[in-house]
């Protein structure tokens, strides 16, 4: 079989796949208009042409507009890494019932991590639990593509 | 029909999109290099072994370094997802007329935006609209693919 | 030939180059778990929901936290790209000569780099260099890329 066979929306785990990654775009989007609009409610600008007004001065040290770049960056270090592992994970052409549920394990951790980093700050570890729930799920995906790459 | 065959070099789509993104790729690489000759100009170095004097001590607020920098990161926040989001566009069997100027539009906004904000400032709202231009662009093909895995 | 008949467990280019990005991911993530360990070790919180005693307060400059971060963002920086450019280049069906030992070069200069900038510490310009074979490896694989879209 060619393995590029499983490239199709026949295949639900590929469409499952696209679905998440897409949402978890538009979830990454979303935190950069946050940013934006907390740099506007805080008046927080990083550079000399943002300024608004001839009275403002460049700040770098907002803690809410720090708060959203934080789980911004989280999402870099975590949700990119998945849109490549899970697209090789699905070409392994595991599961579809464990690998649909890793994918939404990954997605819905991950939103659950932004509304409780960036949005109504909960008490830990709700948002460590859901950070690790993503980074586990993703990084099983990880060992069975090398798993897949090696044997 | 199998998916996996819009992978392919016959595809003007696809043609477009790995065009465009290698492109990308290198234009990304052009930023690390624009922050090491930053750093070696304004001798703004971050770690202890950087410092090619002992007269030298780590520095982090040097603005030409970090406003090359804060392009870079907005880099990763938009054209990381593009990589992943254009290809999944692409397997969803888009009117070539329209991913193609897509792409094109992607493209060349974010190199208008690293331009604009870390080459040669330009008032605003420029830095904006460039930014604006990638990020809609991207999201709507992110919303596309929803709308495939979804029917 | 459909291109996409590349993406198979058959090819040995497309076996080494997901094997490689598997580790890699893994790697990235080690980065998020040695970040985690340094603030336990150092009691370096960057949110007050963090804190695990009144007596902290949030810090953000760490030297040895921010060494982490540093490699971290380094990797997103280098390690993103590749995952998609490495992908794409594949597909262009290189030599698997060349492929399979621009794919080694790219991870064991990346394993090495974060060996030497956030484990033990060692003079310039080792990081350097292991930084520079990673993104020469990477950015010839994108000029192949753009030259099989362009011709």
């Amino acid at each position: 079989m060619f393995h590029s066979e499983l490239i199709s929306l026949d295949n639900e785990v590929f469409r499952c796949y696209i679905g998440w990654s897409a949402l978890l775009v538009l979830k990454m989007f979303a935190m950069s208009l946050l940013t934006g609009l907390m740099r506007f409610i805080t008046l927080t600008f990083a550079n000399p042409e943002d300024l608004m007004s001839p009275k403002l001065k460049v700040k770098f040290d907002d803690p809410n507009v720090e708060r959203v770049r934080r789980a911004h960056r989280n999402d870099l270090e975590n949700i990119l890494p998945f849109f490549a592992i899970g697209l090789l994970y699905t070409l392994t052409n595991p599961s579809a019932f464990l690998a649909i549920n890793l994918f939404r394990a990954v997605g819905i951790s991950r939103i659950v991590h932004t509304l409780v980093y960036a949005v109504v700050v909960v008490p830990q570890p709700t948002r460590a639990l859901s950070f690790f729930v993503a980074l586990i799920a993703t990084a099983y995906m990880a060992v069975q593509v090398i798993a897949a790459a090696a044997f």
